[in-house]
């Protein structure tokens, strides 16, 4: 079968390799009918050392259910899944608590070295945990928005969740990238009355503002701060979503964010340290929250709404190609061309 | 009149100065009749350079107004008074939602140049905002009690505030100073059902169990992981309460978090920078909150149980002194041969 490959920076390649196979009793065997590139696959893509030798990609996915081991009992040949960035039991603790992402069997797509969404066929372990039926008979036009419940979609909505949105709400997301589009969707879908995204590339942005942005900030740094303060009463946002991941969207957040409010992260994190002391979250006792979502726990949450027509998060994709486009989506995704590729195996 | 001022790094000096005296319409002028040493004065007394000239010291006091100005209407001669470690003018949007360490008219005790709670008497910037007034023919014995209202006990309780305890929560409290010990007594107060307190001095750490603590962990590091991880499920507390301000202090409530847990930081940090990303919090979707007290707004939430005698926050002072006292007072705090000195000019 066909899979795609990141040889090092800047080297995507789609080539043969052994097809997907059960291995376990709780795998099952599912062929990707949809996949895409995320955000997260643009850090290695510019920094992955070639000597490391070639990794599998893609964490996002839906596909049809071709086998099951023996102990699978939630999932059969047939079924339409959604597969979310994190493998989890659905039986340990923390899974029961929503908290996937810290299931004491934990894996994710980049530790099963021989699997991946962008490639024709994927084993995905511990399946009764981690995928989720789509209903029968779904229409095909509401595929990319069931795709984003994989991982963009629910890690925009954690974002809202953790950052604490509530009726009346007024939230800044930092970043028009997919996250952070789709985190002003998730702030919207929580009640959020204002919402000030911070962006500067104008499609996007559009596209933020019918996703429920009340206000647009195209400036960055100390020009950017004071935007959002006068678009804030004077002080700076409750919650600040921050959907980058880089330091200095970090410090965008610290200084736009309201005193006694939250910065919600959910980009991951280029730094390690950062200010957290007096002069940045102490003094003014601002929160800091988010992390890996849970998006496990969000689909069965949010697929209704993208069943019923509520929303449409899969306006995000502004390209479709095949599997052997892959190797253009990430250079177009990774200069901004694109703003999120989905690609049909 | 006399009063308390830091010259430089182990160097304090009770001295002769002006009397304080009113100055603006919204000033009150207050004998001191209590005040004490905090566990944040420490800081400069181990590195305050002597040529930045003598500052004065203390912003933990009770007493007795003496005078008010023109404009002053919520206390008068004669009223007994607690002051917050900050200054607020308790009409702005931030005092009215309880975030008085976010006043738009804040001010501290060490940004009143001539100003200290560590001295006879003290002029009180934004008296109404400010002060809260005690009720008459309060019995002498609960002073040291209603002391601790000042900064302690309110930083030990918005320390368990912040980490959202409730009632069966299990806490990690690091830290066997007052404040640890009083986010002791406010966690048990806010009915938490486990409460680890991680120190290392068993006088001060048996008061912790007389406050609520249900075991105690002497050991730190690696080790002291270990042992909370034993008493708390095997995966660390959902709340840990960090009470020092060292980085060593925060990267052990790093430690000790369960993932999806909260770390709530109240002792001031010494450090800016300290581990946010991946590896410490992001993956595990820990929360960061707490930060600068504002004490003004839990003394009245928290008066009614000292005078009921429900809590007996007072017994973290070990010593009580006069003014001369004081430069000693600071020697003892800083070798930790005191926990907490408590000061009757």
């Amino acid at each position: 079968m066909r899979a795609t490959l990141l040889y090092g920076a800047g080297d995507v390649r789609v080539e043969n390799v052994p097809d997907a196979t059960l291995k376990l009793p709780t795998d099952a065997l599912v062929r990707v009918t949809a996949a895409c590139i995320c955000g997260s696959d643009l850090w290695p893509y510019a920094g992955k050392a070639h000597d490391s030798g070639p990794a599998r990609m893609g964490h996002e996915f839906i596909g049809v259910v071709e086998a099951v081991g023996a102990e699978v009992t939630s999932v059969r040949p047939g079924d339409l899944v959604i597969a979310p960035w994190i493998i989890s039991d659905g039986t340990c603790e923390f899974c029961l608590e929503g908290k996937q992402n810290a299931c004491v069997h934990l894996s994710m797509w980049d530790m099963e070295p021989d699997e991946g969404g962008q490639a024709e066929a994927v084993r995905v372990p511990s399946a009764d945990g981690t995928l989720v039926k789509v209903p029968a008979g779904v229409d095909a036009a509401l595929m990319p928005s069931l795709l984003t419940l994989s991982d963009v979609f629910g890690t925009g909505y954690h974002a809202a969740v953790a950052g604490g949105v509530t009726p009346g709400s007024t939230v800044t997301v930092i970043g028009d990238g997919a996250v952070g589009l789709l985190a002003v969707l998730s702030a919207k879908l929580l009640g959020a009355e204002r919402i000030v995204l911070m962006g500067r590339h104008r499609v996007r942005t559009d596209l933020g503002r019918e996703f429920g942005a009340t206000h647009v900030v195209a400036t960055r740094g100390a020009e950017g701060i004071e935007a959002v303060r006068e678009l804030t009463g004077g002080h700076g946002a409750p919650v600040v979503i921050e959907a980058v991941g880089t330091r200095d969207a970090y410090d965008q957040a610290v200084g736009v964010v309201r005193p006694g409010g939250t910065i919600s992260r959910v980009g991951v994190p280029q730094y390690e340290e950062a200010p957290i002391g007096v002069g940045s979250l102490f003094l003014r006792n601002v929160r800091l929250a988010g992390g890996a979502a849970p998006t496990r726990g969000y689909i069965e949450q949010l697929m209704p709404t993208i069943l019923d027509g509520t929303i449409n998060p899969g306006k995000v994709f502004d390209v479709t190609t095949t599997l052997d486009g892959t190797p253009d989506g990430y250079r177009d995704m990774a200069s901004r061309k694109s703003l999120k590729v989905l690609i049909t195996p």
